[in-house]
């Protein structure tokens, strides 16, 4: 069966949103949350624009994702996000108790699987690796013109 | 010599913010961002009015310290803290490179310490159990009624 509203389909459209961060200037993360194949919020980093650590594209997305449910839980949404969760997305995923995490490429330096194993909530599902050369190419790119 | 603005100085106005929290039926904790010796942010906890995990007071008072100054980083500026940072906050912590954390009451089922002990950068210095008895109680104060 085709199955057309897959990982894959909603990874991209988290990397369209790490490409408008790209364009800005931002280190290139984009996410998005979705909730009965639909998505309910979209959101791409914008630390250096809001002069705000807190703004990476995962913060941004679960409280979108809230305001859009009317309820702070996220137990039937997916995040899809570029990058590895950090220890602070992770530990306000936790918070959010959000039923499964799709993440692209992994973060050896920053990631939450180093720092804070136990971040998520228990019953989160999470899946890896979906779209990841394209993910971190996008990052590589980013660094090397920074340089 | 009288210093009239020391750690416990601080740790009363962000005191005052948890009690602020409390009154609000939020979960009572309170934070100040201080910059020479003066205070640049103030929040409490609204998770529940904002329908938000990421509103722990910390978090807003991040924002709200970078706003101020008009830059993202922390490195001279200390946080006081009624209750021990979970992990999305140490996290966010870390994130800005804030120069010190004085907190109150330690948490142990959610507290960071516990759950990603390497989250802060390595040059932030950490002071605790500042008014801890009053933290605590006021936590406890607040999961008494709400039983």
């Amino acid at each position: 069966m085709i199955e057309p509203f897959n990982d894959e389909y909603f990874m991209k459209k988290a990397f369209s949103e790490a490409l408008l961060a790209f364009e800005e200037g931002e280190v290139p993360v984009g996410a998005v949350v979705v909730s009965n194949q639909k998505i309910i919020a979209r959101a791409h980093n914008l630390t250096e624009t809001l002069n705000d650590v807190t703004a990476h594209a995962e913060m941004q997305a679960i409280t979108a994702a809230a305001n859009m449910l009317d309820g702070k839980y996220l137990n039937d949404c997916i995040l899809y996000v570029t990058l590895e969760p950090c220890v602070m997305c992770a530990g306000a995923l936790g918070w959010s108790q959000i039923g499964k995490i799709v993440y692209g490429a992994s973060d050896d330096k920053r990631g939450f699987k180093k720092f804070a194993s136990n971040a998520l909530h228990p019953k989160t599902e999470i899946v890896s690796g979906v779209l990841s050369t394209e993910c971190a190419e996008l990052m590589q790119e980013f660094f090397r013109q920074k340089r």
